[in-house]
């Protein structure tokens, strides 16, 4: 199964971007599309019937602001959908976690930090291992070379004092 | 021309009938529907494609906590739209107020405060006065009577003292 | 009709005149001055109580901090009146917002977001369009070309890759 | 010198009285008026423009959420104005308080804390006590009564364990 | 697989109870556990760790103010965890959302609306069904079933009038 | 009488040196202190003590963060005294204002914008012309001259397009 | 050693007497104390200069709003100050917070949660553990009871199911 | 007894070693360790649950965003720990300071300022002495000294105008 990167501006792929070199290292199939909520809703919402049916799994939805991206694709495709809330220029990004997380009773959106890319691909990753035990063991490296990584940096920074 | 009143659940009715009867005083006919942009996206989309040909000159949409309704129907419908956030039971009304306001580029949403349901119906009617002497001549009415009553109220609550 | 673009202080014309280009492409007449609700009180009263007269339709009122100015005038005049809240220096525009937003029952202030000059332009436009068939086609125009812009956007973006 | 106490809207009473009492203690002259910026606007401008003529020293302004009131009446004359902002039924007051201290260059309002009508007008006392010795001498009496009620208090609490 | 649903205080369950509701009418097997991030953190540890082989295919982790549990949880399970965090008495839940959703890189929470237990029930349904057909037929049923409930909603609601 | 200017840091002194500057332009004499509310409270409580004697009518003080300053003051001092809360590297000034304008009731603080040290410094203008008339027609030519400043920059950024 | 519990106001008990049993739990001795930053300075500095020499090891200061008693005591002895932020009746506590916790460099307080009295005793008994081996061992089975109560309360939930 | 300061990231660090200078100031001996609660859960665990036997008095954790680094850590060490919320990247820092003080009862967090790396060092120079006289007496030269430097601070700063 692939993952759908749907984001609502080009210029949120300096944050998305991170997204897609995490799926990369898990070698996890991703297509990325711009598609607005608010300036292509046609287009959101065809992408949304139809994203099930062309063999993606799971939808990671990044926008900013009043961030309806998410809740738009979530309320028509039955896949699960991450919130991607993007850090804006007036509000700090309290405006676009808000509008992304606050979703009403019916319609969950598995919403992440803002700016959080990497993290909304990992919890891609985590959800397709669910059907997918190689990716399940994937994460559980990952999670190892993770911790191994700090404890190593934490050598080296206690050896350096 | 008419104005659409739409509330995205209904609870919200409590509050949005003072905008009901807000228009009322101003003889402006009015249709109100319960309709979620998350719940039932289709009929959103399509109320919002056909909102100008059944003669509605503007749209009030009410939706509280991640309050996409407002701008759901404004991605759509060429009309001004009118956003009316509903206090949260969570947040106080900010997640709802910050999820109309902060619009993106190209889309506005013309916002009023949370569970400011009288002056949606108002801004409805200064808006439709654009292209209705009556009701441009009615809505200066109301404002030197509003001007008025206050003068009253004040010189009761003088002389009581 | 005219549009009436009010800013509190010269320094926001940076983002005001963004406004002002989106009524050029729509070829909407417009004035703009600068009034401050709290240091030219008699002009902004002035305005207000002469700007139906002198052909505006609708104002857009931008100003920031404890920003009155919309609500000053919107208290005088009959006309719809949009706020634009300017993003402050100390609390990110939360202050503006607020200030902007929150009005009375009475008065009604169209408030769009934070810095959003052009959708305060677009609301304006949207406003005469109620009694202007151009204008409204001109709407839907513009909605269209918007949506092929980021449906080519999203194709170039996808062939790049 | 007089103090005036202006709210923007009756239900403000309930809090506003707090402000008469203290005055009276002191024994300090007041007049209460309803007067709404937003829908009174010329008896604001009016108020203002007469109240050093009509023997004021200062005044008090409440009002809540979109709070213009003291700005408003700021703007006009040249005393010094105390903001009073009130709790508002939506975002607990936050509104109010942002709409009346953050005021711009030129114009402070004297910005008490949410619902602070004693201190309102203690400040407003301690303002006319510049030109008055005996007021300053009621103000010293004051926080030494104070302090000497909470040592009492402290004392009882203690004796009572 | 079955769901696991960890609340952090007994106080919870008013809430939590809805999210296994809504698991029932999937018929989704679950199990409900009182663990503490804070009071025993062994618990939390040992339930992470073993979570997968005890066959859980997710996690929902509720706890409210600095709600680690989500995130401790997430730190040593592969699984997806969901967060759900619990309005708390003194900041309205803004602590509890903040503490949830803004995990660092590495470690994900999938974080629902504040109190939104059906939610955290439902995207639980919605990972799930990643690999399993029947469940995913599941929620495009109950799309389908509120979509219609709300169109008949509406239906009544206009009759009525 | 003189204006006492205390300042909690001498980094506070950028932005305080523009209340000095209003002060000089209304031929206001004041006093500029280092004296921190934490650092060295026995300097501010001597300081407050002593200030009426030493001909102070009005005290401003300057501080950020978790700001006491001014309360600590208007605990001990009789005279007015005007909060200044400045803006801080964390919070964007929402703790300094929040420190500042919230005092208990029986000790009030003028609190002006964060930030606001000219409006500071005119607040304590307006508060001497109580008993001043010579300060009190300086306040009517300064915002005279001010409105007129804002009429001529008006006109000429009208001429300019 | 003793620990000073320190109200600014007598309404605080409510809370502050969950501190006091906790102390009795630990069976540590403490004074409980009303003491007002802002209404009775001068006890407050006399008690934070003598409180060392009077046998006390750790105070805890509870204030609400603008609250400075934490600092305001800090500022004198040389002892742990552990602020308790009471919820106040108009921000919900964020400025009761905010005011105890962000003190400037050089004079901290060991800020515990908003309303968290219970907390603050703790925190209290782990300081003066820092001295005493008995009160060591009583923190680690406190911590042990509180694990063996939930994992109790837990088993029982689950049985009950 | 030593100190033991945990920071969640290398990037910490800038503000971390503000608080080993303030520590080596008082030749207090501390151990400054990257362990991420979320990325080396065990080394978290382990580091509480040995950090008192070897020879550690308090320990400092510093952390951002999602910030439960000294939450875990209390959950299992029975020494005092000290929170230091980090300034995030999209939140000002308020996640951090809400993440890391707002604990639920049970588990104290001692929490400073947000960044206030050396008030972190000094409470816990304050805490280790309640059980030394030396750092007791070090702790009250320190606040000597600051205060006399404040006060020839502001001798040169009267001097220099």
């Amino acid at each position: 199964m692939k993952v759908a990167i749907i984001m609502g501006s080009q210029s949120d792929y300096q944050v998305v971007k991170k997204a897609e070199q995490m799926l990369k290292n898990f070698k996890v199939d991703y297509e990325t599309h711009i598609i607005s909520a608010h300036r292509t809703p046609k287009q959101a919402e065809s992408f949304a019937a139809n994203a099930e049916g062309q063999g993606f799994g799971v939808i990671i939805a990044a926008a900013g602001k009043a961030a309806h991206l998410a809740g738009v694709l979530a309320a028509t495709t039955p896949l699960p959908v991450i919130g991607l809330p993007m850090k804006s220029s007036t509000l700090d990004g309290l405006d676009s976690l808000l509008s992304v997380v606050q979703m009403p009773k019916g319609v969950p959106v598995a919403t992440v930090a803002i700016d959080g890319a990497e993290n909304a691909a990992l919890l891609a990753v985590q959800i397709l291992s669910t059907a997918d035990d190689g990716l399940r063991q994937a994460i559980k490296d990952f999670k190892k070379k993770q911790e191994e990584e700090i404890v190593e940096l934490d050598k080296k920074f206690r050896e350096k004092k």
